[in-house]
């Protein structure tokens, strides 16, 4: 049901029911490390090069939300996937071999609040009983796609985010224990003419005022309806700017608010500066931290709303600005009614 | 309605209710010049480059479909759209001024296809009374993305194809005239281990192969239940590889097949070798060319099968096969009783 200008509200709420998450070493050291489903050790995963590794990623995750879901390939009927890469390769070669029909998306950040969007909608809609959402990336392989080789050792502000090595999936149906989804906000872009690439928190902060407020409205709630609204990678910078805005528009987020980028690293330990990044990091915090607790009753009512930083090396060089966009999803926990 | 093992049937089927269509120089000087709404002379389009470039090819098609189909951008619920270059540059620079809120896809050149599967299925679910679907290429920023410099003048093999200059765009929603989406078929990655970029209608060809297989087996019907069947750029070499593969497998399409990248330019007289390619090739081919033909009934059934290879620079020079994959969409001629 079609609820404001933007969101969605389902009268059937399609359930999560399986979600898996695979890091890097430096997730699995870091303070939400024992609730990853697995930590790779090996940043390469066996393979040659850091897109084989994201790849590898995407495969293994997919296999293992499928096993913890109980579930088989074949009663996937589609599967919603994306990573940072050009021409999105991570996900093409990861999934392949998995035989499912695919959509492939492109959101930067924020492709996993994407991919949980259509996935919903598709359930709710009865076009399929079982999908899957996905994202990934790969510190590696987005170094070397965005910025600089690591062998040229270069310095990072400490703005700049630390983008993670990982890969989160959900399997979206119409049962399931873990949680369900009532509802949806898409996003659209939003440009304030920021360039600083170094400062993607900035760059965000922007579209995650704008999805939220649209969110509010649209489903007639204030901050208090929800136990918590966690953005997916604006970082420390961003985080500032996003509580500031919304304050300003009489949103206060204070108290219920907190940021998948922010948890996923230790601020005086691991030296990420801003925090994580990349699809991978809402990715994995949704399926290991915050399902878990929507599942246990902790959180009744969770916005979830990855972010993301809309630029290539190539607009950056031209000179472009770098927009921002969020999707937002609600979820929420099963209570006993259902 | 699910139907078969990967397509959707819809009980209310979403209209067309609007379709633009802007080109190049190059495409104008085609066979199906006179369809196409608009004929830019300028490559650059004004702009500074040729990403922006075709940044304002999205932006001008846009503008013009929604003018065409009698509506505003703030009546457009959803976009659908995407594009050929890394992190879909041209989409989100070309629709950020549009302010509506969007689902970035990438599915190579079957983007279209993805865009009016996921495009049908949200008007169908009654998510969005109208959204917008498009996809855009440019011969010159695919060049320069995916193959050599233009100043280097490499000479291209026969099998290679030419990256159209133009978008396309649709306009679905729950009224309209021009034509119905009655299903969707949503493809598979499939990769029969090909590696050559200069011969991309070869590696999407088994693709399209699957995907038209799986939507006669889904909707359980033969070839001659189609009055065509299009693929969107598979060129002179996929096409015969198609029509050897299904004939094979006991769906003979002789008689009922076309091709948008065949269909584009002029074997003869403008030297693209094997045909047409990228995005918007079967985009501006089914907003110029098939549409018109649906809405005056001289076909009553169309499986449109936009084709897409999947690889990047990278992936290609890491030694990586191209995979394909193809969306099918099922698009009728409204007849008298609707």
């Amino acid at each position: 049901m079609q609820k404001g200008k933007a969101s969605i509200e389902f009268e059937t709420p399609p359930r999560i029911c399986g979600a898996a998450s695979i890091v890097g070493e430096k997730e699995g050291q870091g303070p939400l490390g024992p609730f990853f489903d697995r930590v790779e050790t090996d940043p390469m995963l066996g393979c040659k090069n850091w897109e084989e590794a994201e790849s590898a990623l995407q495969k293994k995750t997919a296999d293992l939300v499928i096993e913890k879901a109980g579930t088989s390939r074949k009663q996937i009927r589609y599967m919603f996937s994306g990573d940072l890469l050009g021409q999105l390769i991570a996900t093409s070669f990861g999934t392949v071999d998995l035989e499912i029909p695919l959509f492939g998306l492109y959101g930067a950040c924020s492709t996993m609040g994407e991919a949980l969007c259509l996935g919903a909608m598709t359930v709710a809609a009865g076009y399929a009983d079982q999908v899957l959402s996905m994202a990934s990336s790969h510190f590696a392989s987005a170094e070397k796609q965005f910025r600089f080789p690591l062998e040229y050792g270069n310095q990072r502000p400490y703005s700049a985010t630390w983008t993670v090595t990982g890969c989160g999936a959900v399997i979206l149906g119409c049962q399931g224990e873990i949680a369900k989804i009532t509802g949806v906000t898409v996003g659209k872009i939003v440009d304030m003419g920021l360039k600083d690439s170094m400062n993607m928190g900035a760059c965000m902060a922007p579209a995650a005022t704008d999805l939220i407020l649209q969110n509010l409205r649209d489903f007639e709630r204030t901050p208090e309806d929800y136990d918590q609204i966690i953005t997916g990678d604006l970082g420390q910078v961003g985080r500032q700017i996003l509580m500031d805005f919304t304050k300003s528009k009489g949103a206060d987020l204070t108290g219920r608010h907190t940021d998948c980028g922010i948890r996923i690293f230790d601020e005086e330990e691991q030296d990420t500066h801003a925090g994580g990044s990349g699809c991978g990091c809402s990715a994995t915090v949704l399926s290991a931290y915050i399902l878990p607790k929507i599942q246990s009753g902790e959180w009744k009512r969770v916005l979830f709303v990855p972010t993301g930083a809309l630029l290539s090396s190539t607009s950056f060089n031209e000179g472009q600005s770098v927009p921002g966009i969020a999707h937002g999803v609600v979820i929420e926990h099963i209570g006993k009614e259902g």
